[in-house]
């Protein structure tokens, strides 16, 4: 790969990351915290460093194919965790590094999974900083950089290609960069409406703006110990609607902007999502009811948490582990479908799912009539063989690294349901799991090796496993 | 699909289902047990069903098809199992017939998963037929049909690409009749062996002979409520031993007879497979050893319970539901992978995982190089793309389908843990799962509908999925 250009980009990346750290700054200036200090020490050294790499590889070949967009989004993921992990650590809020790195890595994919005991303890400063990883993480720090940086169209696709989830990348307009800037201006007003709809509601403004970051960034990271369970049923219901609307492809929102209706209403995707959703809801919502006595709180409580799950955020306002076991399973096999491609959440995609199932179908009329030819579509559009090949790899590859993801976890005193449970809610990008690590408590348990293991497979996960695993191959650092 | 043939084929093998009654019911002779009765009159049925279908449909159209194939394999399976359950409903050993039908299902699938909360209390005419459903199914009823019966080559190949696990199905000679022959006399080699081994160990004659076929078909079904624990550490080797080499593909056996050795040595599956085995041996055998004291003890516990859960056995030596969760995550995830292709045993099948497994390093190249082309090859051939699509399809199948099971399983009162394993060790053919259903436990617990559910699971599991499915398809039946 093209080495310099790769760390080039990093350097860039990284000049953003200290920029981005201004806003918790001003944060920590605001509510007098002694935290500017770790913010300011980090700042300055993320700028150094990012600078450093510039100026020293200044001069660098702009040639750029898709493994330098593996390279690209892999490595400064894994900076950016590094660097991001600093202001935790150095403020002692989270005295071990690891702890801190596991915390900023579960920031930036969107997870939500925390080692904190007593997130109530936390700095505000901390807990913006926290959440707004969240944000930037959810639509992808690499296509922010193409929305506010120019660079060549075919170095934008690649990285495009390597930071956005989902089987099928399309560009909304011709220009990737533009297609960013489109992207990006969905998701700050998305991410307002929310915030002034939760003041609307009486919810503080430092806790709405956080909790908006992380709904739209289908993160999970919140203020309080017992996540939003505390707020009023209005601000629950709020918060539910904005983590089923984040799942949803963003182009869709595109298309609507430009008045294409139909196109939307066409969407496979979506009804399937909305479809599951809705069902999920009904089910549980009847399944629990008995917990809770009345209509309104059981619907308000399954929706909240189907939509925290499908979504892939993680809030929570009950602890759905003491829920009956239909409800559990239902949950945990919404674990691994997630939400729409193109969204801010994890999981398996549900287009890659409906992908996946066409090709199951056609294999079976294939097995009857093995002389007929059959094509996938989707939305009307013939799906081609490479696209088709490279969901079912992706399924293949992403049940071989849940298991060893599982296996790695098994050094641990905990259960099976615990582990399972902590891998899903870790790959998948959900954060809480059932059992030790379910939604009333954490991952602090778990030793830093099961930490290490688990921030690896959060990543794995948010960059939709290629990227990270490239970055083992001898093939992509090879120069060409 | 060709109806008349279908079911004439299954009036054919109704009367060999008959015809195999007679040893249990000489069992029960000898036994001087009153379920004579019950044999007699399910023999009487069976027959008068079977020569009823023959003598009604003898006119038929002998064209053949895959979808003859699959049509017949799942019909006669269903239908070999409603028959085969008569004999516990008549003798009132097992009252229901839903649960009778589950235990003949979980013998013809080579499964062993019991309703039964007393075994020792089952006459020996029962247990043995319980047993010998394990040895017809382990090596297919309708190989055997094959073996025993002539019929036309193409109408043999579709019947045995049908029944025959693993991604791809291969004659040894020319014509599958003698293929058919040449794996029974194999298998009747091998499990007569297994029988002297267990007689010179002191095991009585009913014991070695029961579950020497429990152990060829890779079912578990035994005499004792303690499966093999009461008996000498020499007999639980031998089994053990067994076991191992029932998971093997039946064609290497065949090349060591004419002795082509070289080619058993080039078989990358085997070596997997046994590579496997020794690796899970070793760490489980360090990780128990504490609990057992001594290392023999320990590594023959471990070795044991390993060899039964790859080869989806199911016997046990000792309740491996109370061992730490590292061994019990290893045995979990050897239960999704289940033997070699081939053999009589359940699960995913080595083969299938590592032509997966190149499908995805393949798909990793192709994302560094998009323009270099990759072939996947097997034991130096290369694999030819309908089958590469077919395995990763299967995969994904295979999958939802354990997602749907999983979820029909989650009404239960049970914990997700004993759930998911109940799935795992019905759907992978292999009998006891962890918690509920742990070795030292069974199915009763179930409720009927449950029961219904793991029956069909059991039957997806061994005949690999497709014939159960398009059982539901209406092209499956439609007439051409």
């Amino acid at each position: 790969m093209n080495r310099k250009m790769v760390f080039f980009t990093l350097g860039q990346l990284l000049l953003i990351e200290a920029a981005l750290m201004v806003l918790p700054l001003i944060v920590s200036l605001i509510y007098r915290e002694t935290t500017v200090f770790a913010f300011l020490i980090t700042l300055a050294a993320t700028a150094l460093v990012g600078g450093a790499l510039m100026f020293f590889l200044r001069k660098h070949n702009k040639t750029m194919y898709a493994r330098e967009g593996f390279a690209i989004v892999a490595i400064s993921w894994v900076a950016l965790s590094l660097f991001g992990a600093l202001p935790f650590f150095l403020s002692r809020e989270i005295p071990n590094y690891i702890d801190a790195f596991f915390e900023t890595v579960s920031g930036f994919t969107t997870t939500g999974a925390s080692i904190l005991t007593n997130i109530e303890a936390l700095s505000h400063g901390m807990l913006f900083w926290r959440s707004f990883t969240h944000w930037v993480g959810g639509m992808g720090v690499l296509v922010f950089y193409m929305a506010i940086l120019s660079g060549s169209s075919e170095k934008s696709i690649h990285i495009m290609r390597a930071e956005v989830p989902g089987p099928i990348v399309g560009k909304l307009v011709p220009r990737a960069k533009d297609t960013a800037r489109v992207l990006y201006l969905i998701y700050i007003a998305l991410t307002v409406v929310e915030i002034i709809m939760l003041l609307f509601g009486g919810m503080p403004l430092f806790d709405s703006v956080v909790h908006s970051f992380g709904t739209a960034g289908t993160g999970g990271f919140g203020v309080k110990a017992d996540s939003i369970g505390g707020y009023s049923p209005y601000c629950q219901w709020v918060i539910a609607v904005f983590m089923i609307l984040f799942g949803i492809n963003f182009n869709l929102y595109y298309l609507i902007l430009i008045r294409r209706f139909k196109a939307v209403l066409k969407n496979a995707e979506l009804w399937v999502y909305l479809g599951t959703v809705f069902a999920a809801i009904a089910v549980i919502s009847f399944n629990i009811y008995s917990m809770y006595g009345s209509v309104a709180e059981a619907v308000r409580n399954s929706a909240f948490q189907v939509a925290s799950i499908v979504s892939t955020t993680g809030y929570s306002t009950v602890d759905f582990n003491l829920w009956p076991g239909l409800s559990k399973t239902i949950l945990l096999l919404l674990m691994f479908m997630g939400s729409c491609a193109g969204s801010t959440a994890g999981g398996l995609k549900v287009s890659r799912i409906i992908l996946i199932f066409k090709m199951c179908r056609n294999e079976l009329r294939h097995l009857l009539n093995p002389r007929t030819v059959n094509v996938v579509k989707i939305d009307g559009k013939q799906v081609d063989g490479a696209t088709l090949k490279n969901a079912a790899n992706y399924f293949s590859l992403y049940m071989f690294c849940f298991a060893a993801i599982f296996l790695l976890l098994a050094f641990e005193p905990f259960s099976i349901e615990t582990n399972f449970s902590a891998t899903a809610a870790c790959f998948n990008n959900i954060g809480p799991g059932f059992d030790a690590v379910g939604p009333s408590a954490n991952f602090a348990e778990y030793s830093l090796f099961s930490k290490l293991i688990l921030s690896f497979a959060m990543l794995l996960g948010r960059l939709e496993l290629f990227p990270m695993i490239l970055l083992f191959s001898r093939g992509l650092w090879r120069k060409k």
